[in-house]
């Protein structure tokens, strides 16, 4: 079965973003691109939330300004090469046939995704939508580059969630930089 | 100058017990131990905030059930041989020489703590008055042992603050039952 994993970047202090969604605060060097080099060849279907989508987007058209290739359609799919379902109940269905938009039925939809063939399914971005998938047990890995911050505030990775989650560690990886790198997988 | 080490066992949720300060996740260990051995060595004196010190006490006296020795000093004193200062407006003054309540002033009652001659301060426990502590940048180092689980809920390692704090990574371990030691100087 395919396994969704629950990945990316945070604060000692359980941020992922500022309050204003800024992550200007990430470090980028060598390590962290290998990892991520090898850790997108995982996957070919991407899950998010309304909110990572609009940030998703917003990024993705910035890249896209110092671009030519490609302009147009990086302002509607942030993942290119990757299958993105976006769940909300108040987007409107995607022009694009790469991201498709599910209003309902959220743990249905994803634990039938699972069933099916392919690669490993990639939860992008905020806590919220991952709280739901928690709550159902779907998750099976989670990653974290812990970066060597407290931000004081922000958007938080985890949000409060009705049951505990065990996990085993599966590796853990300090980088010159000073990030943690941490992946678990969660006993289901 | 004497140090200010903020430290202590976290979920990797943030959470450093839960809503009803119960630490029953905490997993102990050879590792741990060792660690925690070398840990108390740096110390001579305690800062805590009410609830943190509270709590302690509560712990104390439960480990003095057992003990047929020292059982009213732990009842007063979770950390004999210690020099403890509780910050606290409505705690009347202990009637123990080693536990001294702080009413007012905190941020430069500890200013001179660290001028004077002595070992490093250890700060204990909760976030809300390591935050003002924070917030004055009196704190010089961190370290917490990353505990495998998502609690769901709890009370909080880190509060909100008024600054980002930058941390320089000191020290990175992984323990066989899974947590993840790790060990930081703060920016000043």
């Amino acid at each position: 079965m395919r396994k969704v994993i629950f990945g990316g970047a945070n604060s000692l202090d359980n941020y992922i973003a500022r309050k204003d969604d800024a992550v200007d605060w990430i470090m980028w060097g060598d390590e962290a691109a290998a990892v991520m080099a090898d850790y997108w060849k995982k996957f070919d279907t991407i899950l998010m939330g309304r909110k990572t989508y609009e940030v998703a987007v917003g990024m993705s058209k910035g890249r896209g300004k110092s671009k030519s290739k490609g302009q147009g359609k990086a302002k509607r799919d942030p993942y290119p090469g990757m299958k993105s379902f976006v769940f909300s109940r108040t987007l409107k269905q995607s022009a694009d046939d790469s991201i498709e938009i599910i209003a309902d039925g959220a743990a249905g939809f994803v634990r039938k995704l699972k069933s099916e063939d392919g690669k490993d399914i990639c939860l992008m971005g905020g806590g919220e939508f991952a709280r739901t998938l928690f709550d159902a047990d779907l998750i099976d890995e989670i990653g974290f580059n812990i970066h060597p911050v407290l931000l004081g505030s922000g958007i938080p990775l985890f949000h409060e969630m009705t049951q505990q989650i065990n996990l085993e560690l599966l590796e853990c990886k300090a980088f010159k930089n000073g990030c943690v790198l941490v992946t678990y997988r969660v006993k289901h």
